[in-house]
């Protein structure tokens, strides 16, 4: 049997009971390591907690080794833990339609992502469009799909959460080059930096799909016993130190409701100047207004 | 303090192992007993699990008794527990914001809920748009605010969850009116009830947002033993028996990639017949074709 486990967000604890208890009865424990990390956990903790050796799974063993994650699976369980949920930041499909190709029946079970736990900084998850990722800018690739997206969001009036780049186990262009399998320090991109190239892109396109005055809510570490939420401008994200990671954006729309913004308030450093950023905002996109219909003549 | 906790989607050892520790140091234990159920649990496979007793919260006390709940909490640890995730399919921000103004601390300890865990279907949760809920018909109240989200979400190529009516705790309009505490039988909206609301109003509405042969996802008892996907036309979700609750439905979007497709041909009756249901509902709102520019004339 192959068992996907969602982790969580955080703690080694943070899964679930049903988890846990399936961990220690497998064979073998594969850890995805290569879309998110565990804040508040890492290898040899997980190690301790599940009492069980772990084998990290980087993206070459996922995309192209899944029948060695799958040996054996039609007699002993097989555990693949993913941090989040199971097929949540990213789908882990491909897996399990290879473990149906081979006859081995799967499990999922789920837990908490950035998704769902989002929620917790008051929008309602109702109000959200569809959810979209920013990459690291380099000098020469400035992959900028997301504008579109937000766009389409914001026409609509819905918030949009912007997930934010994390690099692990990646080769310099050098050492790819060369064959060498030497890899760069892990790099999450913070909101500061998601802001900028947010800014960066309007000021190339100048569609308006936002402004610098846009309001945003900054997420740091979501779910961490550190969770710390700050709501403001786009403009002032782009100054904003959020700590360390993980970190995520969420671009407001114009729906946002009262009892949205009455929560928001516990996150900003002034009130009525994020309220006056609201109001403005809700002028971008705005239906037009109506208008009654003629009124028929009705003398004749 | 305050600890919001979400219980997942069906066993009782679906709560995470922190929020299990958690319960279990509480001095009172309060389950939201409103919006959702444990689809493989109750209330005293919960007390029998925890070993504590549990009180009910239903609407009223959540809504206006929320001082109750929090009795106490300055100086104990009260535990609020919520099915799904903490702020998933509804929001409990306003206890949270009167813990705040008592100077009461809270923590979220988060969870699955169906707005993630519905990635299980092969379905990216990347490409879902605006989730809308649908209430259950009456003969004279047919709320369709529903319609124009799901057009929303539509004419940008985007997935649509539907969450389904649950009525729990109901009274009749003649028990209400008459003053007396008689509730009806729990009901739980099923997919086939869903999709002949769905129908109906796109006969009223003649808009095509979406058509019969629309094509569907229908997800029963999602996260529990028995979770069952079944992908088809709008039309045949109209008669499928998709047999205990709960259950929730999705509305695909045109963007629909060829690994999305793949994942959904394990849940269809005729792989053929369905793959040429998406093509044809991919000629909905689809973009007008690229033209490549006039080119100038070069020869004045």
């Amino acid at each position: 049997m192959l068992y996907l486990i969602g982790l969580g967000l955080s703690h080694e604890s943070d899964i679930t009971v049903r988890g846990l208890e399936t961990v220690k009865k497998c064979k073998r424990v594969y850890l995805e390591a290569y879309t998110s990390i565990l804040m508040a956990a890492d290898q040899s903790s997980l190690e301790k907690f599940y009492g069980k050796e772990i084998i990290l799974a980087d993206r070459e063993l996922v995309e192209t080794g899944a029948d060695s994650i799958l040996e054996g699976a039609d007699k002993d369980d097989i555990a693949f833990l993913v941090v989040g949920d199971v097929f949540g930041a990213t789908t882990h499909t491909d897996l399990v339609l290879r473990a149906k190709e081979l006859g081995i029946p799967y499990e999922s079970i789920h837990n908490a992502s950035v998704m769902n736990a989002v929620g917790a900084c008051g929008l309602q998850l109702y109000q959200f469009g569809q959810t979209v990722s920013l990459v690291f800018f380099t000098d020469s690739w400035k992959p900028d799909s997301f504008y579109s997206k937000v766009m389409e969001n914001r026409k609509i009036g819905l918030h949009t959460l912007l997930l934010l780049d994390i690099k692990v186990k990646e080769q310099s262009i050098e050492n790819m080059a060369r064959g060498r399998l030497i890899y760069e320090p892990p790099r999450y991109m913070d909101i500061a930096v998601a802001a900028q190239q947010l800014l960066e892109i309007e000021e190339t396109k100048q569609e308006k799909a936002y402004t610098p005055d846009t309001p945003c809510v900054a997420v740091s570490r979501l779910g961490s016993p550190t969770q710390t939420f700050k709501a403001g401008s786009l403009k002032q994200m782009a100054e904003y130190d959020a700590g360390e990671p993980l970190h995520s954006l969420i671009m407001l729309g114009r729906q946002v409701h009262d009892l949205e913004l009455e929560y928001l308030y516990q996150f900003v450093d002034n009130k009525d100047e994020f309220k006056k950023l609201v109001e403005a905002d809700q002028e971008y996109f705005k239906p037009p207004a109506w208008v009654p219909p003629e009124e028929d003549d009705m003398s004749d």
